[in-house]
């Protein structure tokens, strides 16, 4: 954003506030990188939970997209989107089932599964007619959720004699998130999709999808082993990828407009607090954001709707003045709006809803 | 909830569910125990920013709403409140100067300040005519936001020059959020309340509200240095407050259903992450929330649409159970979401609008 000034006029203070020349050049720089190497790209649509947004990703060459909520492929596919992703081991448990086989009829739908019961709801709940497909969810190093990349054949076959079609396999390199982990990460998903294709293939199952990604290892992850990236914040970036070194502070596209509403020496106070910015604070962060145009300063204490910002020595802004902070991890902070105001060159253009906001169901 | 089983049908899963007898009993301890010192209560709507609950607070005696910010106080203006407290050092620049005055000829208006700036922009925006009081905000502790107590007689002065009505002073003894902290958070807000009104006496100007209160001192809070309480979180209370020991387990209203997506041994995978629950996790919590139907687990880690319980042996529940789980901190967590399912032994009777989520303007 062209100086990390608030834009005048139009927008909302406190808000969310997109730079659209640093998100098309955000968008472009991974379809391009994608694209040279071969790799598929299905942008994770939960970041910025906006149909404007995902429209641009599929016009770069994205092959479809991620979701993490059947609900939240709902709003994709009425926005007339017909390639979902539900990278997530969903529970085809009450309405679910029903649900996912209407949008079966829809969308061409994979969804995620990493153990037997899951599969058996799954099948049991869209039956035989709906055309869902699945991946595998594999665990490269995480420990979040996801079978040993061994057990990924055997849990396909049992797949595959439920009904249910076996598009490949998936992990999320997660563990990319902290200093220093994201090569590591990269090298703990390329084995791990390998060893899980191995053993389909050990028992008799191709495996033509081998779908990995986040926003720290895009760069680095490797065709081959890998067909498919499903990165979602590099869209926006954020404070956490700052800090990371996925990206510079220039890279990031969204912000938080916030009003200075108490100051005094070596500190000052905004009204974007947690409800704003999210709250989330990885130990490795230097502080609940950043502050671009204030360089020194950290926000060293957050609650509900203060942001209290820190520094030994320094003026700090007046009260009443305006100020952008990066938020900590953008994918909560946009689900916390109902909109996103949209600028370029310091003047709003737009104003796009965050269409899946809280669609977790 | 009677035993914590999530209720059978009707409700959103994962969601946030509200035991109505649960609350009726807290917002009843709460009034009572405030009438029987002689202390005014108006209670933190941040809480529940439910129009539903609030009613039943203004029915059970509270004086008036605390709110956090001009579209909250909006919000429950629309709703019939005519007393609101703006407990916020607002500054009234942009359109929130005319949403103010609007405000003030709806209802009773109160607005908190702490500096000279916020105070003249406040008598500038809404003018004379408009009855909008101040009271000034103290820190007592929290480092926050808030003069020193000395200071509030000197900005009060400058409030009354301005045209301002000065009703008194308030402070927020939120240094009571760690262990063992509540009683000396107490002591902190008693004096910094008994010294503001002492500078406001020296100033030649009176002092009846004299407000403070925080769920984790309220019952602490010394009537006579304090007039009025404004806790917010003790309608649901929370894990924080179960950890804190401000109530027990069954004193908690508030827990989202959650389903079981993933399990091993040792662990088990729900699908309410961060989305639902909120991120907050002070150094101080056991977990990102609590397992109460599980005891010997905890929440050990927490994404956008994961919790990851864990224990050392033990079976966990099977992947398709229902199980419930106490958000660490309840105000972010029901901002997050649109509605509440309302709860009476193990029956949905009612669903709750959420009517002042997102609104942080």
């Amino acid at each position: 954003m062209p100086g990390w000034q608030v834009p005048a006029g139009g927008i909302d203070v406190p808000g969310l506030v997109v730079d659209a020349d640093v998100l098309e050049r955000n968008l472009r720089a991974m379809a391009g990188s994608a694209a040279r190497r071969g790799l598929a790209l299905r942008p994770h649509v939960k970041t910025h939970k906006s149909l404007a947004v995902a429209r641009r990703q599929r016009d770069l060459g994205a092959v479809g997209l991620s979701v993490a909520t059947v609900s939240e492929a709902e709003v994709f596919a009425d926005g007339g989107f017909d390639d979902l992703f539900i990278a997530y081991p969903v529970w085809a448990g009450g309405d679910r089932g029903a649900r996912l086989a209407r949008l079966a009829r829809r969308a061409r739908l994979s969804v995620g599964v990493d153990c037997l019961a899951a599969v058996a709801a799954l099948a049991a709940a869209v039956g035989p007619a709906a055309p869902v497909s699945v991946l595998v969810e594999v665990d490269c190093g995480l420990r979040r959720s996801g079978v040993p990349p061994a057990a990924a054949g055997p849990l396909a076959v049992a797949a595959a004699r439920a009904g249910l079609a076996v598009a490949g396999v998936f992990t999320f390199p997660g563990h990319s998130y902290a200093p220093g982990a994201a090569a590591g990460a990269a090298a703990d998903e390329a084995a791990a999709l390998t060893a899980a294709a191995a053993s389909l293939a050990a028992a008799g199952l191709p495996c033509p999808v081998r779908s990995g990604g986040s926003t720290p290892t895009a760069a680095l992850t490797q065709a081959g082993p890998v067909t498919e990236l499903r990165p979602g914040v590099y869209a926006f970036n954020d404070a956490q990828q700052v800090t990371l070194g996925s990206c510079g502070p220039a890279d990031v596209a969204l912000a938080a407009a916030a009003t200075v509403v108490s100051a005094g020496p070596g500190r000052f106070v905004l009204d974007a607090g947690s409800k704003v910015l999210g709250p989330d604070r990885p130990g490795w962060a230097p502080g609940h954001g950043l502050l671009p145009g204030f360089p020194g300063w950290q926000v060293s204490g957050l609650w509900e709707h203060h942001a209290v910002a820190t520094m030994t020595g320094g003026g700090p802004p007046q009260v009443g003045e305006q100020v952008m902070v990066i938020p900590n991890h953008v994918c909560t902070a946009v689900n916390l709006a109902g909109h996103l105001d949209v600028v370029r060159d310091g003047r709003r253009i737009d104003r796009w809803p965050v269409s899946a906001r809280g669609r977790n169901l």
